[in-house]
């Protein structure tokens, strides 16, 4: 029995890990020049996206125009309990403003109360109407799996999934319990998806290693407020 | 020196409390059945007005038409970092299912960045275009106090009363930190308020001791999802 990790994770170099990162700064208190910086960084790194509030959309288009770092914000965030018409309000607000992914979060309370007609309603009218009015949006349905059984996970995915979502993301980084993404869900759900959708692995990633777990366990993004640091990690090592 | 509390904790018994509670459901995992059970929850206990999330409004218009118990739900909530246009979209979608009072966030990215302007379009501009369209709804700024420095809580409360809000709310019950209203806070923004707004206490009430002393310091509702057992110890003791 060896003692070393599996070799694929070694496939995950510092550019391969950056590419993956939507570097994210989502807390309320965060200041407009704390927000800025994280949009910065996520230019200088080479990060997939920054992820921040939807009233600095417009200023990140602003800075991450000509580039290839992608605009995220958020919609329904991150409790999920919006109407379905002002989830769709908002995201075309965001989109106006420049932004070119946009992470939502499932009602976990009509999943939990198993109102599958209503969640199917929501995120796919939701989906379906942003892929009418704009092309290349990336969209992606926060879970929240910690508040989640692993029945519920799956469930979950697979409305994601029927509702048409290019991703699904684990978490909001905000519930109760453990935010930490792990590597069983992320199996899970890149199983539920079969392959119709991505999965990205949110909230405290703690170092390249797990970094490198997740992505070597199927996610192709981790929403991670810590990208820099796991770059830098891998950069040093060579 | 006595060690009895002050003589005015005793002016709140088991009604006066009863009256002044927003019985708030608005964790997202709660299910419809328990949303559902808060909303006769306050029929039956007499409190000032049931909280819960958007999706849920117009059930409890319908459950609670005819009686004086109010329909209150939450608008750009918890992070208040929504689009004004946003904020203001969502609260009329909330006015439209039935609700009568809204609570919404401050953005305190914004408060703590200094951009006061941008502060009272956004809260000022909801409040009037709101008191235009609908006679008699009960606006309520929750400021995030666990977020803020004296000195911010100060500006925030000044910030909300210039915007027009019938009530300075404390908090969310979400933000990171301590989540429980003190006595401190609420005579803080009392001060602050000057007469212009009413305070609402918001957060984890421990028990009926707690609730009458936020009362007596000077808050006029408390929002708390202990509302039923501060009620049932203070009938209780008869």
């Amino acid at each position: 029995m060896s003692l070393e990790p599996p070799a694929e994770v070694y496939e995950f170099d510092a550019r391969a890990v950056a590419r993956a990162i939507d570097h994210t700064l989502l807390r309320p208190e965060a200041t407009p020049d704390q927000v800025e910086r994280t949009i910065a960084e996520a230019g200088e790194h080479g990060f997939a996206a920054a992820c921040i509030p939807p009233v600095y959309a417009a200023r990140a288009a602003e800075l991450l125009r000509g580039t290839e770092i992608r605009v995220c914000t958020v919609v329904g965030f991150p409790f999920g309990y919006v109407q379905p018409s002002v989830r769709l309000a908002e995201a075309r607000r965001a989109v106006a403003d420049g932004a070119q992914e946009l992470d939502t979060v499932l009602n976990v309370s009509w999943l939990k109360g198993g109102e599958v007609k209503r969640l199917l309603d929501d995120l796919g009218g939701w989906v379906s109407a942003l892929r009418g009015e704009r092309r290349g949006l990336t969209l992606k349905v926060i879970l929240e799996t910690a508040l989640l059984t692993e029945q519920e996970k799956i469930d979950a995915a697979r409305l994601a999934v029927e509702a048409g979502a290019d991703f699904i993301k684990t978490s909001t980084g905000v519930a109760a319990g453990a935010v930490a993404p792990n590597v069983a869900d992320v199996k899970l759900l890149v199983w539920a998806a079969g392959g119709h959708a991505e999965v990205a692995a949110s909230g405290r990633i703690a170092d390249a290693a797990g970094a490198r777990a997740l992505l070597a366990a199927g996610a192709t993004r981790l929403g991670t407020a810590s990208g820099v640091a796991i770059v830098r990690e891998l950069e040093d090592r060579g």
